[in-house]
């Protein structure tokens, strides 16, 4: 369907720009103590001990996944991808509700199939699926993960919290996800919650763009700048620099430390978690000062 | 695409059969008071005061509305689809999380638009929209909206608590959707708070898929049958008794109310509400008792 031939299209915007022009009117309630711009919103009263996390989010056959992918492996996928975001705010996920966008020809074993995954990841990461919604598409098939959670007060991070001097860690190894481990990731929940518990971080998000795309969304959502060593990026066996840094897909933790807790971190998380990786990549700065130049670009869905 | 030509298909189900089949293994928490098959999951211990009400719900473009629909009033649709479930259960809406999936030669004219319409139903009906997700779609425009509501124990509805002998409401006038109303109706969110705060009714749900399809679930659900008088069934003007019946996307409030309170509500009713009807159209009776047979059939998805 061409709608507007001589509209402004939606290709002319990045992601960033275009969430930011559509939201930009919103009214913002005085309960909201984190909204649009970061990985979850957070709801409460400030003083609180426990704040509501919301996230919502989708998979697209042809964007997110191939038509004939395992069904099992889409239903893992969409569930994870939003335990990932729940876990990078410091929260425990807990309820979710499921849409479907099916065209009638969909084969009805392989919607038992993606229900399967998304059972499989509802049992592994303690998550009760309590509702959803079904449509007809007249298009691809559409999967919408809608899923709170809980964090406590005291463990909540969100984006905006960095400060120049802090360390930038990532957890695992970057690039390649499409060779498989999109469909397949372990989102970062354990780690997440033993870091909010032990060593707050000062900010924290989910890599699911790519570090050329999310490390300056956290820098910019700090108000910092950042200095980032290349060599130090830890690389999936196999994958260029430009791979580690663009590919998306990642649902790796990327967080803002206190240089103080640097080294205790470092040594408390080898131990606890042995076959994670935990990397100091470079550094938050003030944002007056140089920034390091990325050369790559990360992924974007309209450019 | 034609997935697996061998396969069963989803148009071989219709909608109930298909999340019944889909749903069959997955494990209920605890702490989930009104799980799948109701207008909206509620959530909370017994003994809270407050329960939290989810509901995720989708408009889907050539399914929904037209390619070329007014912008604004495919935002309102969407958001206030999801009020009028949340109404339904008795509750109050909170807040809401935006998913666009959204073809790259998108107008963002429109999208803007469509944003206003969710803005003008978010201000219209006390909700926060606090966030959302935004992907690249290779078919055609889809929207879906996750609401968090709150709904206080005492006056939480489901489908589920009908008994023999209450009798059968309707708010509004039924049938005629698609001539515009299915895009700029008014939830009967005030109506329902009214309802569940005064004369609480035993069961209620809102009427998407029209009185034929939706009269048997509130029963089935409510382990009743029902007789129905066709000739009390409010019609909107010029529409007839098929139309009221299968045209779905009423939006208005079906309930079933104890017969000891039948005559209060209805002065009370028309006092606080004068310029919408309320109609008794039928009652619950006993599940072994003759129910009225429909000739009729309402929406579908699938079949």
């Amino acid at each position: 369907v061409e709608y507007e031939p001589h509209a402004v299209k939606v290709s002319r915007f990045n992601e960033d720009a275009l969430i930011a022009r559509l939201t930009r009117n919103l009214p913002v309630a005085p309960d909201v103590r984190v909204g649009i711009g970061s990985d979850c919103a957070v709801i409460g009263q400030p003083r609180d001990k426990v704040w509501l996390v919301l996230k919502t989010d989708c998979v697209v056959e042809s964007v997110h996944f191939l038509p004939g992918e395992k069904p099992e492996r889409i239903g893992w996928k969409a569930l994870c991808r939003a335990i990932s975001d729940v876990a990078a705010c410091g929260g425990v996920p807990r309820h979710a509700l499921i849409t479907l966008v099916v065209p009638c020809d969909y084969s009805v074993e392989r919607l038992e199939g993606v229900y399967a995954g998304i059972c499989k990841a509802a049992r592994s990461f303690g998550v009760s699926v309590v509702g959803g919604e079904t449509s007809r598409s007249t298009g691809g098939f559409f999967l919408n993960v809608a899923l709170t959670g809980e964090v406590e007060r005291k463990c909540c991070v969100s984006r905006t919290g960095g400060r120049a001097g802090d360390r930038l860690y990532v957890s695992g190894r970057l690039g390649g996800s499409m060779r498989g481990k999109h469909l397949d990731f372990t989102p970062r929940l354990d780690e997440a919650r033993w870091l909010v518990t032990h060593y707050l971080p000062h900010a924290m998000m989910d890599i699911s763009d790519g570090l050329a795309k999310d490390l300056p969304r956290l820098a910019a959502a700090s108000k910092c700048g950042f200095v980032l060593n290349e060599e130090e990026i830890p690389k999936t066996r196999g994958c260029s620099l430009k791979d580690a840094m663009e590919d998306g897909e990642d649902f790796e933790l990327l967080f803002a430390m206190s240089p103080k807790l640097a080294s205790k971190l470092e040594t408390a998380w080898k131990k606890k978690f042995p076959r994670v990786p935990l990397t100091c990549i470079g550094q938050f700065v003030r944002s007056s000062a140089p920034s390091t130049q990325l050369t790559y670009r990360g992924f974007d869905h309209f450019t």
